[in-house]
């Protein structure tokens, strides 16, 4: 398989154990190096495995359900790493209620002894264009 | 130099070019791929250089002033790729009004003939904890 989709795949693997709120798949995906970041939509960077696992956790408990799903933007390689750009559509079943974001994702990979696993990623929120202030760069 | 001092140097014409709202800077600082990617905080993504550059014009025409520090999380190379993380704190003054953001970012260079360009921003807001959602993960 082509490197690339190698990374593609990683990337649907994190989105699957996103979905099935799956913390042992999660565990498997991630790097579990002290550099590894997440962060969620409107929030700053977790740094480390600890940290990124403790947050899904509570996302996981928070949470009865999930679907998922993911429209790629872009899948690039070079030596030993990899990054992918998404739109992500996440629903959520939250006391019984259904809530659905649209986000944008950067998923970047790190190739260690033969596999992709995940080093950093970064959601954040698609706002509807009527809420969103005026051009606000960054 | 070394090739992390090379993107955390690519990295810092990118946001001075942004404080300066200097537009030639910023089309010598991003690659013109066709592949390249800008995610401003609460957008979709602009693909091309032709739709980042005029969202960049828009941004520096309703801005008089910027003001722009930043503080490095992690910086990392790996063959033509490399990629910067970092907090980004953007005052802006517009229409007399001065407004400070803080916002995550992820910067990914690409080496190409010798030299580092930039082939993706995503920029996110950091929303202050009293507005944000319960764990709402992406």
């Amino acid at each position: 398989m082509l490197d690339t989709q190698l990374i593609l795949a990683a990337n649907q693997d994190f989105y699957r154990a996103f979905e099935q709120q799956d913390l042992e798949a999660m565990a498997t995906i991630w790097s579990k190096g002290t550099d590894c970041l997440c962060i969620h939509p409107g929030r700053p960077a977790l740094r480390g495995w600890e940290q990124i696992q403790m947050a899904w956790e509570q996302i996981f408990q928070n949470t009865e359900r999930f679907r998922i799903s993911t429209s790629i933007i872009t899948a690039q390689v070079s030596g030993d790493l990899g990054y992918v750009v998404l739109v992500e559509q996440i629903t959520q079943m939250i006391q019984g209620r259904e809530v659905t974001i649209q986000s944008m994702g950067t998923n970047i990979f790190e190739n260690m002894s033969g596999s992709w696993y995940l080093v950093h990623h970064h959601g954040s929120p698609i706002m509807p264009p009527a809420s969103r202030p005026g051009q606000q760069p960054g």
